[in-house]
């Protein structure tokens, strides 16, 4: 008889993953993962190649010769892009390499995070953050965002209310340029603005570009963490969306007493180390041009399912066109429960983020979904979406028509 | 001025890192480094290149085409070398590739431990296992080992007296196969007897491996995983020690019900792809004669570091010969303390592990060090464990005697 565990789990745990890995599904709708044909194959086993022979020996010590921020070549080049991409004057010194961003997430919040402690961020936001709060025992608050980003009008309101609970917020987490999942850009105007009310209030900023490098137009606003003078700003950004997903390397930005704490608490030996050597070698020859091709791609798939959801959902899909990166905010009609569709969905391989998962109050996502399209080819897209307006239709009423056709169910 | 965090921090953490890396120490006798020069750069160049070139576009999903368990080709690989080396009938459907085995120790704590748990370890272990399990607000119970691997007559009785106590721990830590740090290898009938006490107290064991496959006498005892038909052995391993410590791939190996709980605390979208595929890719044709020629090469640097010891340290020094692995586990004379000493060497270039660090009870450990012999080269070992001898002597007026001559100071 096998051992029985079950006493002995501690009694916090989340429930256990469902299942063995069975593949992934025929619309695959979720996960952040990117355009398999943009992946640049030859240039990264060129530079894996070069990179192993010219310095391989140094993988016999951890961290290389670079020590636990990580490969000094690569942070030279991170220090490099965010100058010229983002405005932010920085140094290799300043820069600690994580194993992706969601090992960033999880330093800044173990440095400032206890239980019951309350950060406020965009009302919509990234689920991998959400269950890392929820996890922590941290206290959610979501401030509604449109256009032009996070509303900072509603932000004042509400560090006001909290100011007048006693209470400071650890940090505002936000996403300014292209948020996930509304894939909005936040204006120079409304960064300022957030600054100052963190600066009124004491509060500092996280700030999360993982997305930034994929916005449509090519030019994106400055970091506010180029906007900030007094380092107020922890600052992260990724190759995950860049490069390639399953390449795990991400860093933080912070001052040297912020960094310090990190480390403290990144006891794994350092982040692979070959997999920054390849980017290292890799990025300065070849990230400009590749970006831009990869947009050019991303902006097309973008098209794609923008077309799609008006051709299959019409007036029944409401959502803003993403300025950038690789998913689309949808809200259907009231009474729709999307997390009740993605499980339909998932019976007929349709794979979707229900936005309950993706808000900062459950409550407000329940008829909204992220529709991830940077991983199925076009055709994938116009199919998966179709797919998905049928079975919605079945399950909801919704869309009434699609496709200018009245719906008569399946 | 710069924003002050100092208020934010969470209050209960670890001290912050003390300066930013100034590159590896003369004598480097910490940190589980390897040798450089048996990196097998060329291989693994051109594995990385084949891999990539072959499969480079499955980088574009999270997890490869594998899922979240890891790179498939390197689960099949441990796999079958565990049947072939260690004696562990498995599939590849009960390993889960992790970053390091680091990341193997926190998934295993993460799973069992709450804070004022009790835990069983041999009196002196790794220390990045003792200092994770003294930030969960683990008790830790030492019991001592001999040259035949943890007494299990001693652990007979502190299980018996846990259980007058009314406590039963949530594991038994081991690492049988050159233990960390007294570099013993574990009798066939301790490892049974472990397996018996453990059964009749309910406890798990976590069986440590990471050393297993670098024992001097190319054979080794079945691991205790092996022995035991109800899963109550997680089992973990690493190719750091095999292969590249800067490589960070390691992995569990445990049943579904506790992996399917590790997986739901793994929530870092998959260890780095890269080092999988390489290794995935590299290690069926060349892992068995890069071990071999890794374990002379080691053994030649263990017996000089002995030789070295017994010359310069001669009867001041104390310990037993390790079977296999990077380390000795040295023990000075009473009135010496470790923790002191490695503040004197260290400015003048040589880093040792005090002892303190690796053992249950801080108390035991002061006179006694660690020494790593991977990393520095024969005749590195030679200078640094002479000039050591020569710190030493100044310090505490140990060693008296060294090569056979009677020290007069410096």
């Amino acid at each position: 008889m096998p051992f029985d565990y079950t006493a002995l789990f501690r009694p916090d745990l989340p429930p256990p993953a469902a299942g063995r890995f069975q593949g992934f599904p025929q619309y695959n709708f979720i996960g952040g993962h990117n355009d398999a044909a943009s992946v640049p194959v030859p240039e990264l086993a060129a530079a894996a190649a070069a990179v192993l022979a010219r310095e391989g020996r140094d993988l016999a010590t951890y961290g290389l010769t670079s020590g636990p921020q990580g490969y000094r070549p690569l942070r030279d080049f991170i220090a490099g892009a965010l100058k010229a991409n983002a405005g932010i004057a920085c140094s290799a010194d300043d820069i600690l390499v994580t194993s992706g961003s969601l090992q960033a997430l999880d330093l800044v919040n173990g440095v400032l995070l206890a239980p019951g402690d309350t950060v406020i961020l965009e009302a919509a936001s990234y689920g991998g953050a959400l269950s890392r709060l929820g996890r922590l025992g941290v206290r959610c608050v979501g401030v509604e965002d449109d256009a032009d980003g996070l509303r900072t009008d509603l932000l004042a309101e509400t560090l006001d209310a909290l100011a007048a609970e006693g209470v400071t917020p650890k940090y505002i987490y936000t996403i300014p340029t292209v948020q996930n999942p509304t894939g909005t850009v936040m204006s120079l105007a409304r960064r300022r603005a957030l600054l100052a009310l963190a600066t009124r209030h004491g509060v500092p900023i996280f700030e999360d570009d993982c997305y930034a490098d994929l916005v449509w137009e090519g030019t994106r606003p400055p970091a506010i963490r180029s906007l900030d003078d007094g380092a107020r700003v922890i600052y992260c950004g990724s190759f995950s969306k860049t490069v390639a997903p399953a390449l795990r390397v991400g860093y933080l930005l912070a001052d040297w007493d912020v960094l310090s704490r990190m480390l403290a608490l990144k006891t794994d030996a350092g982040s692979g180390a070959v997999e920054q050597m390849i980017l290292g070698e890799y990025l300065p020859a070849h990230f400009e041009r590749h970006v831009a091709d990869l947009t050019e791609t991303l902006h097309g798939k973008c098209t794609a399912i923008v077309e799609a959801l008006e051709a299959e959902f019409g007036t029944d899909a409401a959502f803003t066109a993403p300025k950038g990166g690789i998913f689309v905010w949808v809200t259907l009609p009231e009474g729709v429960d999307t997390t009740a569709l993605a499980v339909a969905a998932a019976k007929e391989g349709v794979a979707l983020n229900p936005g309950a998962e993706w808000v900062a109050d459950p409550q407000t996502g329940r008829r909204s979904m992220r529709l991830c399209f940077g991983n199925p080819p076009v055709e994938t897209i116009r199919a998966g979406v179709a797919r998905l307006a049928r079975i919605c239709h079945r399950e909801t009423g919704f869309p009434r028509r699609g496709a200018n056709v009245v719906r008569a169910g399946e």
